[in-house]
């Protein structure tokens, strides 16, 4: 099928070492877990997405609701919410979203895909949750050793209050936003054009933008444009900038800065942000570039390399409460898909095995006629809890026994022939050094134990 | 949405655990994971469910392929299989499945619901697969510790050839199988009657069958009919009993035959299996009766109390291979939603509480104005790779961050004070005793290791 993919072995052993990863990252961050059903009503997601709706998979009309398959992570995590008039959790979801893109696979993007969500809803002092939003996809990051990355951070307010001050016309405000949004894929002349003519922006609004959306910097930028004559005159703006300098400080005492930029070209692409905005990128040299799945990404508007992304959306909630009651959240997607590909390419290159079971030992004989013991001695095993294998045969030949062990990565084996099952023994043999020892039944699963357990 | 649910923090815990110990077992008998999307092309899933057909949820026609989600993992596993030309493979898979049944949710069915299945493909020597995929049944619901259980099992071959032999014309074994099938839920008398008035079978020939579906026994039971007058005159019955005695004497030594039947009333419904079949059933008084999401099970002819099922279908992979190359196959699926609301059951009934997240320690804080320290030295135990916490208040009051660990089950708090902070100490607080010993700076980390080490 177009855009989608199977998982062989080898794949969902990197899926599963990305994923624990991850996850034991959001638990050491505390949070607990939901599942929401693959489908949504289709009126949940209807008015969400704003363009992006055509991409919205729907069921067919066999009789009843009509459903849709979810598209993200967070309108059903919203619904959620609402539905169950939670007003604080911090969670996580680690699940698949559907969205009818025109796949381009070789970039790494498919119709179906994961995403890994952490989120934080609640009303809590400012910017202590966003702040470690920032800290997780710094140690996230940091774990899976992608290479060097930069986390970009921004604010709607400050856009919008920018907006403002540079004289674009209140109706304007989003779709001049989008078209900020490309300034990673565009130089900043064609997006001026695209603000002049296409858009219909006078000249001047569009040059004064311009100037604003080329600052990079840190808690000293945020600094300097509370004192910008211009600027400062956008109480909204203001209200953004004193944001972002509280979050540095906090960024600071959880020691990420030194990956963070405040970035006023940042835009992201989804309406219901309405705070703090961020977006992580790895920046390594000989990393594909590729288009992300990151969370809420207009698929679009993500820059290449990038890996994570979020921010605060305080009325999402309030769109599905019958009362409009609000739940301030906050909270960040791992674009995995982009990761598994990068992990992927590194084990391909790498001369290390990927092993896709676990196994400790293969039970196995010297001698035919002993498949009676070998399925004796491996419900040994099991039964104390190791992982441990049979050939499915009356009697296999000890070379293609061993050969097994070769090609699946099975680091011993415990041979039985006549002799050793008179002696009450069994020959472990070590397959990488050839070595081969005796050792009685009695201490087997102890020597197995101890010798499999840095695997 | 009819028939789905959200899965809430306390529920994925059990959720968690549930997988856990499934997953274990799995990789313990060297299995690899794959996984495969949530939607197939219709075409792969036509013709291959018989009448359940009806149940498939489609996709919208939006353009593109003709789309169903997936209604179970065995056809997407053959399809895999064929598609990739693997001739053999053990592996499990864990996902969700879909069918438009009407649902009846208090009794435990969804729209929506997890299959755990695990599948051995390959060309062995008879019933070694076979008899493993029983152990890993035995060894799940022994370890699940949901009470006490047995294990049917029957062969097609033996159906087939008692229909043969009882003078049931060949056109008539598929339904009168799945009458048989209803055995579990109705008595003999309204069987029959269901055979001669609506399938128009001769009484005689029903009554034959009578005598064999009320057969249940062991090895012996299967000796006895090699030499039974009629069945013995089917060659396919003969090949099904040979069959169970040698599974047997391989259950014998994987030491799980106190809990397996052979029972000839045991049908199953779907066409695909060619050889052995089985289901496992509670039988523990006080698990509420409900029909089971086992795989392949028509829901309608899956016994109250059943969690597992599955069988041999040697020719489900020739399907979708271009040559018709077979790969014979034997299988088991965990019926999980199931054993989910059981587990829920038991944790509501006990009082002991879930707990939905691991974090170790909460950082609080015992004055004001500690905001900082409290963001300092929790990126310190974060660092550390200890799950800790703070409250996202600048300044909070000790007894609400000692409930807020009451509430959570936290079992220890790390209060930092003035003084304390002149020490360079950290008053570490356990939540169950109230002790509190004071702790220096560079001690903590591995003091909370230490005490929290069994959780």
């Amino acid at each position: 099928m177009q855009g989608t993919r199977d998982y062989n072995p080898k794949q969902m052993a990197i899926r599963e070492k990305v994923f624990n990863i991850i996850t034991r990252c959001f638990k050491r961050h505390g949070a607990e877990t939901i599942d929401t059903p693959v489908f949504e009503l289709k009126e949940t997601l209807t008015g969400k997405y704003g363009e992006d709706s055509k991409l919205i998979y729907d069921l067919k009309d066999q009789g009843g609701e009509l459903l849709s398959l979810r598209y993200d992570l967070t309108v059903p995590f919203a619904r959620y919410l609402a539905m169950n008039k939670i007003t604080n959790i911090k969670r996580y979801h680690i699940a698949k979203v559907y969205r009818r893109d025109n796949p381009a696979m070789t970039r790494g993007r498919y119709r179906e895909f994961y995403q890994c969500d952490f989120d934080i809803a609640g009303q809590y002092d400012a910017m202590i949750p966003d702040a470690e939003c920032l800290k997780i996809v710094h140690e996230i990051l940091s774990e899976l050793e992608l290479g060097d990355f930069h986390i970009k951070v921004n604010d709607r307010r400050i856009l919008d209050g920018m907006f403002a001050v540079c004289g674009v016309p209140d109706d304007k405000f989003r779709t001049i936003c989008s078209t900020v949004d490309k300034l990673d894929k565009m130089p900043w002349e064609d997006v001026k054009k695209e603000m002049v003519n296409e858009k219909g922006l006078s000249e001047e609004a569009a040059d004064q933008i311009g100037e604003y959306v080329s600052l990079q910097g840190g808690m000293d930028l945020a600094e300097r444009l509370l004192l910008d004559p211009r600027m400062s005159q956008s109480k909204q703006a203001c209200a953004g900038l004193s944001d972002i300098k509280l979050l540095f400080s906090y960024m600071q005492l959880f020691q990420v800065t030194d990956r963070v930029v405040f970035d006023l070209s940042l835009a992201r692409g989804l309406d219901y942000y309405t705070g703090v905005i961020y977006e992580a990128v790895l920046t390594q040299a000989g990393v594909a570039p590729a288009s992300s799945d990151a969370q809420n990404g207009t698929e679009e508007s993500v820059s290449v390399g990038s890996v994570a992304g979020g921010g605060r959306y305080d009325g999402l909630v309030g769109m599905f409460d019958p009362k409009g009651r609000k739940v301030p959240c906050v909270g960040v997607s791992i674009g995995i898909e982009r990761i598994f590909s990068i992990m992927e390419q590194k084990a391909e290159a790498s001369a290390e095995k990927v092993r896709t079971t676990e196994v400790q030992v293969l039970v196995a004989s010297a001698q035919k006629n002993l498949l009676e013991e070998r399925l004796r001695l491996v419900t040994e095993l099991w039964n104390a809890g190791i992982k441990a294998e049979v050939m499915y045969k009356k009697n296999p030949k000890l070379l293609s026994q061993l050969q097994l062990c070769e090609e699946k990565g099975i680091p011993l084996v415990a041979i039985l022939g006549e002799q050793e099952l008179k002696d009450a023994v069994v020959k472990l043999r070590v397959v990488a050094t050839r070595e081969e020892v005796d050792i009685s039944r009695s201490d087997l699963i102890g020597e197995i134990k101890r010798r499999t357990s840095e695997a």
